[in-house]
């Protein structure tokens, strides 16, 4: 079912306990922000709650997750955050939850509304947003911690209030979460802000092999396992080459496609809003926003990077 | 005189007419924005008012100045925006209004109280923060022109909200601009999102030939004429080469030594908030902000950089 009000959320939250959290794998600032600060959340109204991953925390996302050390409970409960689709969970959880997530709280116009209920906001810039809300509606009292959670996913789903999914209330709530403590200019620092020297051996490997077609509206960056531990690059490196690839003058699709340490490919789409990054996406099974979507593909690079081109190629012309 | 009350401004502003906007050399988004904003205002008053550069107006800032053609009157009153000091004027319109400027309007704490009236906020991210404050209390309509400017001078001054500077005043402005019509997304686009492939040209050419000193706490980079014109590079295009020197792992005080058109050099100065960037320029009768700032350096380029180190280095030791 589709929750339309943001004040249902909070009554079917209040009236359950022993609450199991799920973020997406690979995951993101927006995730682990809206997962770690809706747990510090319903901890400080006296409930039980853990957030779940299926994956590795990237280092520089740990300081969320470290607030919320696992705890013992008999799980009752459960909710996705920031999740647009079960396959997005990763395996493990995905098998374990697949059809028992009772509630999903979103901001992606593609969820699957795999869950018993489900609220989403697709024009709502980061999932941390709308927990922000429903925090505020629960009267919990926004501690640092829970401002610091939650700027992170407000600046990162947003390139640091760069992109275009900013609205006027992205900007309101940043300013709300200062007054309350955040410290914002030390996450941007951290998120945006600091090139290590194994980044910039790769962003300059990449802008090396960089690839254009289709008059150059179409660019396509390759990271191999190879260039990864050339560069000692890990996970969470690879998002500025991303963002690169559309930044290039003139692209309207970039692609950076990187190689899995299982040797299947993860391809990044980021598009400049002319062209649907979660359509293109969608056609190898993937999914995601508008102007920044990924997927999977599993066969040789040549195939992978050739399926790849000839659609963007397709798309642009 | 310093004044302490931003309707005081309102009231000096009331009482003139034929006003003259003096903008910055080596214009910004900030002074530009600050400038066209407020010429922009009057002119909604009935009043006449210009504003006025030393310098060639940066291709990507032109949307600003060209809201603004200089119309004809007889100058009865000079004011400043985002000028610290009459040098930084440029020498030709230093020379021509040195000691008749009325007003000056400012962020910067190292403003040298040049003006007749100086009203200035030192932890305003921006002027154009102020000039907003200013265009409301004089009630103009702010119109989406006007927004626009505004937004860009917000944005271009605070790394696109990244910075230590940002105040919850900074995104409350942002949010209002947005509401007001301002176009966010395709400001920052334009200022941040974009990398030419002169820029990446730029930008491999610096990781190759990167200094680092005092164990990688220092780092520079050199612009030297030769390299602007093998990439094609133009002034403002420099800046987020300015911007990585700092960014890179730690890095406290980051120094980009960019030769000029005239073979002297300009050094931009960013630090880590650790040390202070107006202080180590002041060094070299420069000045700016504390993590920010810049100076001029007029011998041959071995002799500039090695000043620029020497300081460096005594100040990180």
């Amino acid at each position: 079912m589709i929750i339309e009000n943001i004040s249902e959320v909070k009554d079917i939250i209040l009236s359950h306990d022993n609450i199991t959290i799920l973020t997406h794998g690979n995951p993101d600032g927006d995730t682990l922000g809206s997962g770690a600060a809706l747990c510090l959340g319903l901890r400080s109204l006296g409930k039980k709650a853990n957030i779940k991953n299926s994956e590795e925390i990237p280092e520089k996302y740990k300081y969320m997750t470290n607030l919320v050390p696992n705890i013992d409970f008999e799980e009752e409960f459960v909710i996705s955050v920031d999740v647009a689709d079960t396959k997005l969970l990763g395996t493990s959880v995905e098998k374990e939850y697949i059809d028992r997530i009772e509630l999903s709280i979103d901001h992606h116009g593609t969820n699957r509304l795999y869950a018993k209920n489900t609220y989403y906001e697709a024009d709502s810039a980061s999932c941390c947003e709308i927990i922000f809300l429903i925090l505020k509606d629960l009267g919990v009292q926004i501690t640092k911690d829970i401002a610091n959670c939650i700027f992170t996913g407000c600046s990162t789903d947003t390139g640091c209030f760069k992109y275009s999914n900013v609205t006027s209330r992205t900007h309101r709530i940043a300013a709300e979460l200062i007054d309350l403590g955040a410290d914002a200019a030390k996450i941007n620092e951290a998120m945006f802000d600091t090139k290590t020297f194994a980044q910039l051996k790769l962003q300059k490997l990449c802008l090396d092999r960089l690839e254009l077609f289709a008059d150059g509206k179409v660019s396509m960056f390759t990271i191999t396992n190879e260039m990864s531990e050339e560069t000692g690059c890990e996970e969470s490196d690879f998002d500025f080459i991303v963002a690169l690839a559309r930044q290039i003058e003139g692209v309207c699709i970039g692609i950076t496609v990187k190689q899995k340490a299982d040797g299947s490919f993860k391809a990044s789409v980021r598009t400049n809003g002319q062209y649907d990054a979660a359509q293109f996406c969608s056609s190898f099974g993937g999914g995601g926003h508008a102007k920044a979507a990924g997927c999977s593909l599993y066969c040789d690079l040549d195939t992978a990077k050739k399926q790849l081109i000839d659609k963007a190629i397709e798309m642009v012309k």
